[in-house]
């Protein structure tokens, strides 16, 4: 069996290619070194191995179940969070003060990776009480970080994230979660919050002592009316527990949703104030819910991106391992029946899916670790102007983290069925539960169509494309620093992008918004590629033979130049209908299908 | 909630395109009329809707289990096999004398879509027993056919075809299973066979009163050793209860597969011969069980086809009926925040997915609808020149009635979980179901790998393209009729077809044939793309606005012009590796991985 990460290929990535040497030269990283960054990831390959690897399988087996006490999870989940915590992961990420390493988004990513590598579903419970954590130490008072983000930190509380209702997922500005004012505490301005929440992952379960929810809600007017849209919008602090009597708080579990995938993380419909109002402290300002959630919104989809990333990066490890182990047929040249079958890995079919699936998998961790380094840069960059850049760049490519390894690890997860033929139907095999559970990333924390629509809408066109032109420039230097012999790929890459440029030229001719958006996703999927291809060209252009084996290096060398052969040329196939501004999907009338 | 299936659209594939009426003159089928085969579709669309549907989620639910019996499914398996075969289902495709209604396959396929729509691992049962019966009714002896397919095709017996072993699954020369000779008696020579059967559908169940199994198995030498190699197969039928005496034959089970979707067909690994050999009798030769299997093959894949094709036109079908019924969100030029939310089948990205899946399923339909006309053409047609057209047309085209459906239905299934957004991702929907019962069909019967093979090295290179040069005929009177408002697309079909004869030629110039197949997928992706492009075209050139409505045909249109604009010059993209020869696939190494 392989292991969980190639470590050659992720020592690349941090050290040639992202320069983590470099970034850990400046202040803020001072207590980290390149020995302690290499110690931290082996304790997540350690940990990810042990707590995280074997109960994968049982996660998808024994799914959580409700009772009266609520939900119940597997006892590996608990154990799994509290490992988790004691090895320093849950507070790497944070400033020594909260009791964290400081470690930067680069090295927490690369960490995070493993167990996302070795069990999505289970570790999603810490991710999400990072990012819960996260906000309130970003946005809440001195005390709800002291009260909440300290066990939460520990390792003793979980958080969630609760903005879907039954009547509003992707529209967010139609939520009737009511918060009414309930005074003040030391914790802040209090309110009794009544109404429905969906789709809460970790919502309810018995595997911490509690679970701190961030709620969005409204606060009615004075005329009890609630303000239309998501300027109503504002963000509270709702714990199953109270602090300090660690009275029941009036937030209960609902209902479980019953999954395809993804069963270990218990998702939930959570009914708030049936009892007469649940207690909530709000963060931040009145009506700033939206912009505090989103403050954290690019950090939680490049999440979901790497999680995408290292569930179709594991189904690629396990088909490899499969294609090298299963003796099927004989070459296409031999003609002698009465020799040995020889490994599958040795027929061209097989190695080309096998190829797909290295150039997406290890792709799209290239891409979330460029993206990872983007939020260290701009927060940390040195000058003002690099940190602006970083920051542009990273909220242009956040969809494309988002969506690319939604759709195309997912993709990978597929392939790597079919490499194991009937075997990986069976659930014998762990490749067809990697499918599953990865086909929920291109649906939560913004379909695909909705980063389709952020995209071209808010991060291009509104913005006249001049963070696509910054972004351009990163793509030029990569053209320019090329190898010799990936000349052609190069060029290709130019002309893709040449040929993006030109499509939002032809765009801008459209009438109205509407057509202007129309073939949004269609755009989105000839970006995404094109990003890729810079990923894949500038990877090759940082191959040091002295560093690297001559079979490591032909196999990146073999990913880039099969992604430039199969995939690049769908980008002409994507863009036809959007630089034509087809209209088709427009005009279409419902009575018509 | 929708019906099964779109009956207008049926209609108009059986009589405005495929003129079935002009098929019933032939003297083969004077015993149908418009009127019965009419009367037949209702019978299959009741009786599908009451003894099928209802029952789809509890067969995943309540997989099949084993014990010392053996192994037990839903008791409405049993029910749906009776009804089915009391309806006259069983027997439609067979002979009068054997009580068959000899319709026309084209009649009888478009039946058995409602099936496959409304529970296609229930149907399964009933589908398999046809492909066995109609083996040796084609192949066997008087009283083979006597003793085996008459309770066949009574639904009192069921069949399977046993080919894989645990080591041969694509390889079938490998196969080990032996059948030492055992004399003869009024059902031919008789055998006692050894040997373990892998992935056999329907391998035990106690839903009939027998099972038969058509087995592939090696007849020693008189050296004791297997002939090495696909000329040593010869094939058997094994009764798990022996005819006559009733005994129970030496043919056990030895474990279920349990398999991602599927669930409601028993998927088995038997054992023949544990205590002494299973008793078998040989049909037809001695070394001509692969011949014989493949005589079926054509028919047994595209059935694969019309399963994977209404697997995801049902999953269609419910995200139109959701996207009708889900309101979220605004129009994109809406400001207003207090307006009502709209239906999401109003978003321009909903409709995409939407007329993706429709420009898929439907397709597919109308595919494997034409090659079962084929099938009836081939043995029917009035000239033999039309004849042999029309089986060569068929066999050019079955690897693609195999794959497309298996690749682009599924993807159907996948848009349709992403509609339903979610939701789909809970099993409360059936989409998610729908996606892993269909994720089998890439696999089974020759995986899409093996289908390329098929297509680019035997019916196109090793022919020299001649079949492929008739079906173009077809395709030049198609682009020929195309209506005027079909320009553009005629000439994208004309130049989709040049670009694949170019690259064919341009194949020529390899040095060998791992070098001309290495890329034969790619090749299957583009030709399945321009056979569907083909279809769609054919389609819209056949609409009769006296029969159909207004918005029928803007429907047929809208899905035939977005294929063309969204999935044609997806062609160019996936011959641009096959044309160059991209050696990659072949030059990659094992340790480059």
């Amino acid at each position: 069996m392989n292991n969980l990460i190639d470590r050659a290929t992720l020592d690349f990535y941090l050290h040639d290619w992202l320069h983590l040497e470099t970034l850990l030269t400046r202040p803020q990283f001072a207590e980290h070194s390149v020995e302690s960054v290499s110690a931290m990831l082996d304790t997540a390959e350690r940990l990810a191995t042990s707590h995280f690897l074997p109960f994968y399988k049982k996660g998808d087996v024994q799914e959580p179940y409700q009772d009266a006490d609520g939900a119940h999870v597997l006892p590996e989940v608990q154990n799994a969070i509290t490992a988790y915590a004691e090895a320093g992961f849950l507070a790497a990420g944070f400033a020594p003060e909260l009791g964290g390493l400081g470690a930067p988004n680069l090295v927490h990513s690369a960490a995070t990776a493993y167990f996302m590598a070795a069990n999505g579903p289970l570790a999603a419970y810490s991710f999400l009480t990072v990012g819960n954590a996260n906000l309130i130490a970003h946005f809440g008072t001195p005390q709800q970080i002291e009260t909440f983000v300290t066990p939460e930190l520990e390792g003793r509380w979980t958080g969630t994230m609760c903005l879907s209702e039954p009547q509003a997922g992707s529209s967010l500005a139609d939520i009737i979660t009511r918060a009414l004012p309930d005074g003040a505490d030391e914790l802040g301005p209090r309110y009794k919050i009544t109404g429905n929440k969906m789709w809460i992952s970790g919502g309810d379960h018995d595997a911490a002592e509690n679970i701190v929810h961030l709620v969005l809600a409204k606060i009615p007017g004075p005329d009890g009316k609630l303000i239309a849209g998501s300027k109503g919008i504002s963000i509270f602090i709702v714990p199953k527990f109270l602090p300090g009597s660690g009275a029941r708080n009036d937030v209960h579990l609902a209902g479980l949703n019953h999954k395809m995938g993804c069963r270990a993380t218990s998702n939930c419909l959570l009914n708030l104030g049936e009892h007469g109002g649940a207690i909530g402290w709000r963060v931040g300002e009145i009506g700033q819910g939206l912009p505090i959630m989103f403050h954290m919104m690019n950090e939680a989809r490049i999440g979901v991106g790497l999680g995408a990333t290292m569930n179709g990066y594991r189904g690629y490890r396990l088909a490899l391992d499969y294609a090298r182990n299963r003796p099927q047929g004989r070459a296409i040249s031999t003609r002698d029946a009465v020799s040995k079958q020889i490994p599958i890995i040795e027929h061209a079919d097989v190695k080309r899916m096998l190829l797909a699936c290295k150039a997406y998998t290890e792709g799209a961790l290239a891409l979330i670790l460029y993206c990872a380094k983007l939020v260290d840069d701009a927060a940390t960059a040195t000058t003002e102007d690099a940190r602006a850049e970083a920051e542009a760049v990273l909220g242009l490519l956040t969809p494309v983290a988002k969506t690319w390894p939604s759709e195309w690890a997912l993709a990978a997860n597929e392939l790597a069925i079919q490499v194991h033929g009937g075997y990986g139907y069976t659930r014998d095999f762990d490749v067809e539960q990697l499918y599953r559970d990865n086909r929920l990333n291109a649906i939560h924390e913004g379909t695909t169509g909705i980063q389709a629509l952020d995209l071209l809408g808010r991060k291009i066109l509104r913005d006249q494309g001049k963070i696509l032109a910054q972004f351009a420039l990163r793509v030029q230097a990569t053209i320019k620093a090329a190898p010799a012999d990936f000349a052609g790929e190069a060029a290709a890459l130019g002309a893709a992008m040449a040929a993006l440029q030109a499509c939002l030229r032809d765009m801008q001719a459209a009438n109205n918004e509407t057509e202007m958006l129309a073939n949004a996703t269609n755009f989105l999927s000839a970006f995404g590629h094109a990003v890729l291809g810079f990923v894949w060209l500038d990877l090759v252009a940082h191959l040091d033979t002295t560093r690297y084996d001559l079979n490591f290096i032909e196999g990146k060398k073999a990913a880039a130049r099969f992604f430039f052969a199969f995939e690049i040329p769908k980008i002409a196939a994507w863009l036809a209908p959007v630089s034509t501004r087809n209209g088709l999907t427009v005009a279409m009338q419902d009575g018509w299908f």
